[in-house]
């Protein structure tokens, strides 16, 4: 099986494309709106390479639209995962992934994923290394993060309120599927967060620009917290951190890309 | 003056907003596109900040445009830095400004800016550390690689034929002025550079998922060598390097973000 040279599928299994029901249309595309994903627990997943990491990370996947002209030019190895989930696959028409996706030209595959949320509180969690997130907007950067979380082996992502949503399209797509190899949570208060973390003697690493670069870090158990680009963080946090870090500048510019940095301190943290 | 409680200003110094001719309309508006922004040597820059940026720069602005609710909703600080550049500033329409951006809701202000293009032949630039990328066509990516490039200190910026246009909209907004501050080259190709790097005894330093972590690296006449996260880099240059360098995993996950892999790279080779 050569992925570079993909075999045309001829004849796909499936049923020949239909018209989705208007109504099942609207749900979709209702979804690309935070109200409509906690009011029914569900959310969309756009693109190939989404898709098959969440269906590897064992995620449930309610449902898989993709039209016939993607199923057309897919590749063998992707055409056996998607057809291993055979029961939730739908051929539909083009003009139906056009109306559910958020992308202008889209790949031609999105997928209905389910939320699975529970409410753990903070001393039960316990999974470090961390990330606590405060009051970050965009969502190519979470997305980023949570990718890069991924890699670095960092257990939890946390989101104070105020957060970009976690389940907003953009996030699930540019998470590849890292979503769901790593705890995430939302809606976590800051002042939480310290009574945790003093409780349990966990070091809160506050970022911060102007910070020195962090010194060698013994163990695993840290939380890392970082705000927006635009805003940074409240000097609340910076007083309450138990050390504030940042990365050298050996060159000009006001400041980094958010998932830049978060890349550069994970590295660092985690490779003392 | 207190940038977070911004004196709202009554009566901007300038002119009242009038519709641009449709003339020059459609010329800024034809920049969206590659062919007419090398014809003119134009580029839009789109937002508050990468405009201010590019100034602070000393980059050549032509003419700045700015919408009268943008005007009248700046801080005095801003307004200060775009008075003084008062002969090119022009108050337009804000349907104007939302027929020239790129954005769906734009900020109201664009500039146009002047390409500086000269061919310097590569063994005149000399310009170390350097980072070459390969193919790379995201623009987002390419902005904060720029970003990260000037924090680091890095000197130049080196695009191999068939890369995202450096003077692509997004990338000129996401670079927030980078492009100003580094020494950016397009077309460069990558025989030229391995001669160049030979003929200097600079080390080529080619990356890859599964490369090790790079060594302690003595000096700062290096050029990092990276691909774009859906191909990598092709067999002859990774042959061709001087070493092939990555990023330790601890976790899982296929792949990290472009531009948060070139940061940490960054981060790790500047900070030996």
């Amino acid at each position: 099986m050569n992925q570079r040279n993909p075999k045309r599928i001829d004849k796909p299994i499936f049923s020949a494309a239909a018209q989705l029901p208007k109504s099942e249309r609207q749900f979709l595309r209702s979804l690309q709106q935070k109200k409509y994903r906690y009011l029914h627990k569900k959310f969309l997943i756009e693109g190939l390479k989404p898709v098959l990491e969440t269906i590897d990370s064992g995620f449930p996947v309610e449902k898989i639209y993709v039209s016939n002209d993607f199923l057309n030019k897919l590749n063998v190895p992707d055409f056996e995962t998607l057809k291993a989930q055979n029961e939730n696959l739908q051929c539909v028409d083009t003009a139906d992934i056009q109306y559910i996706s958020t992308l202008s030209t889209p790949e031609g595959i999105v997928a209905l994923g389910k939320m699975i949320s529970e409410q753990v509180p903070l001393d039960d969690l316990a999974l470090y290394p961390a990330v606590y997130l405060y009051e970050i907007n965009d969502p190519g950067n979470l997305g980023a993060i949570l990718r890069t979380a991924r890699w670095f082996g960092i257990k939890s992502v946390m989101l104070s309120p105020n957060s970009v949503d976690l389940f907003s399209p953009k996030v699930v797509r540019s998470s590849m599927g890292a979503h769901f190899a790593v705890s995430c949570y939302q809606n976590v208060l800051f002042d939480d967060l310290y009574d945790h973390s003093t409780r349990n003697e966990i070091p809160i690493l506050a970022a911060e620009m102007s910070g020195a670069a962090p010194d060698q870090v013994q163990t695993n158990r840290w939380i890392l917290v970082m705000g927006s680009e635009t805003h940074g963080l409240p000097e609340d946090i910076i007083n309450n951190a138990t050390s504030v870090i940042g990365i050298p500048r050996h060159g000009s510019g006001e400041s980094l890309n958010l998932s830049v940095s978060v890349g550069i301190l994970f590295y660092k943290l985690t490779n003392s």
